[in-house]
């Protein structure tokens, strides 16, 4: 499989954390064998971060060769560089925003970045966010937009945008999780010590990202252990020794840690995978009561009845 | 007030996230007004990020001037970099890491950046914590270390250290809501667009930082209200104006949002400033019960009992 491209446009006045957030979600993805490749443009040679950090030479956005399965991530810059006529008269750069957008690149802002697709005209009629503190700006500016408040990120076509500054990782996260899964998408939650929000636009409830909102690490090698072995037959006291601890230890830490209990998990896990091998006609109901670890139909129905 | 210095120490293959998490909660303290002034160091001239960025010129660490009321914080390299020769072999940098710690300035690590910290010697016999899979190695290299495992940061005499990559912001707001309080903590986590965290080490609770786990603008104005209003009287009518609502939906939205009442809320903040004007001797319980907005010392009473 051909690598996608994951392209950050650098804007003068950068906020690091915008850029530097969804970055480190797909440079963990590719820590852990994602097949992205991390690609950096701008269009001017005097770069600064909002907080004064120079940079060395970074590509222009001309030289980026992209296609219909890449992303292009605009991290906010300090809003009023943003409104700037050098950057609103880069008729240049607006016309590749423009052109990307029309081969189906997917386009997505952090912050700030969403005034960018705005004076590309790439929001109008649309569905899109910003910094809770310039979502009236945007749509005073911008006055066909269709400007959501109260969210983390909202997806309309190909662009998604995304609210103030952090939220870029949860955008990343939810991009990750759409091409990768959403096991692949909490294990780099993880690594980067953060926690996995889901937005009210999110329909999808999934074990693998609830109860997971906390940091400890044994407790999330029994709940992946559990994701990847539901077929077996798993005691607590197998499960406690996965988490190093005793048993009673490990029921007491599990529950302040995840917030259900061990059991409760372990059904949540099975009723997730029943209700995707359920979808597939050719599976007989001994066979998924088998695939999740059950006796008999009887236990698969009992469980089904509670779904 | 003279300003309190934030110094980043910039390591080769810093991960851009620990540096622009911690660097933008302070760059969010200084646009609230607070006296902060960020400055960025290193000891290399070659010098580029994990995900391959270069950077213009960046100050010598030697050129810093730093006083006791001071901040360093050393965002993490890539793991492999911190053992590299290049490295370990800078005498000059780990004598100034050392004569800083001395002088009382307070040393911070984000993620690997406490490798940094250990290779100095400065965390010897000392409370500490990095990526949780680097708990494990950071023992094995510095065997008198005493390496925690599942806390977001740890703070042992002028040292902190915190855990994997986005737990330097968790820290850099403990230190914040140190200096500033808690209510301007909560005001720059906010804009951040992120929630509060806490770490299991931390006993206080605040009502400024519970029950705010979430992005609603409206409500978040009515919990800012509330926590500066708490000797008014505020009917519900009121409340809901603020948050530009209908009675019903507000009472409805807030619940949803903030997981309790507006009710139950509204007490705890009382209960809250109860709390804090009880250690004022010179004060009556009449005083007491107007300052928090309530009629008399009986319901005053009532209160307290249930505190």
């Amino acid at each position: 499989m051909a690598s996608q491209k994951i392209v950050f446009l650098i804007l003068p006045e950068v906020h690091l954390l915008d850029l530097g957030g969804p970055e480190q979600v797909f440079l963990e993805a590719i820590g852990y064998g994602a097949p992205f490749e991390i690609e950096y443009c701008t269009y001017t040679k005097e770069l600064r971060s909002s907080g004064g950090l120079t940079f060395g030479h970074i590509k222009h956005f001309s030289e980026v060769a992209i296609k219909p399965e890449d992303y292009i991530f605009i991290p906010g810059p300090n809003v009023r560089s943003i409104h700037d006529y050098k950057f609103t008269s880069q008729t240049e750069l607006l016309d590749w925003l423009r052109r990307c957008h029309r081969e189906n690149i997917t386009l997505c802002s952090v912050c700030s970045g969403a005034f960018a697709l705005a004076y590309a005209g790439l929001l109008d009629y649309k569905k899109c966010t910003t910094h809770f503190k310039r979502t009236a700006e945007l749509k005073r500016y911008f006055p066909k937009l269709d400007v959501q408040e109260n969210v983390l990120f909202v997806e309309d076509g190909n662009i998604i945008t995304s609210a103030g500054i952090a939220s870029g990782i949860d955008m990343a996260l939810y991009i990750l999780e759409r091409i990768q899964g959403s096991h692949f998408a909490h294990k780099v939650a993880r690594e980067m010590v953060i926690y996995t929000r889901r937005t009210g636009s999110q329909p999808q409830k999934s074990s693998y990202l609830d109860y997971r909102n906390h940091i400890h690490s044994g407790i999330h090698k029994v709940q992946d252990y559990l994701s990847e072995n539901i077929h077996k037959k798993s005691s607590v006291g197998h499960l406690a020794e996965i988490a190093c601890m005793s048993e009673r230890n490990f029921t007491r830490i599990f529950k302040k840690e995840a917030g259900i209990t061990v059991n409760e998990y372990t059904t949540l896990v099975r009723k997730e995978k029943i209700k995707l091998l359920l979808k597939n006609p050719d599976l007989s109901r001994v066979q998924i009561a088998r695939a999740v670890g059950l006796n008999s139909d009887r236990q698969l129905s009992r469980i089904m009845h509670s779904i």
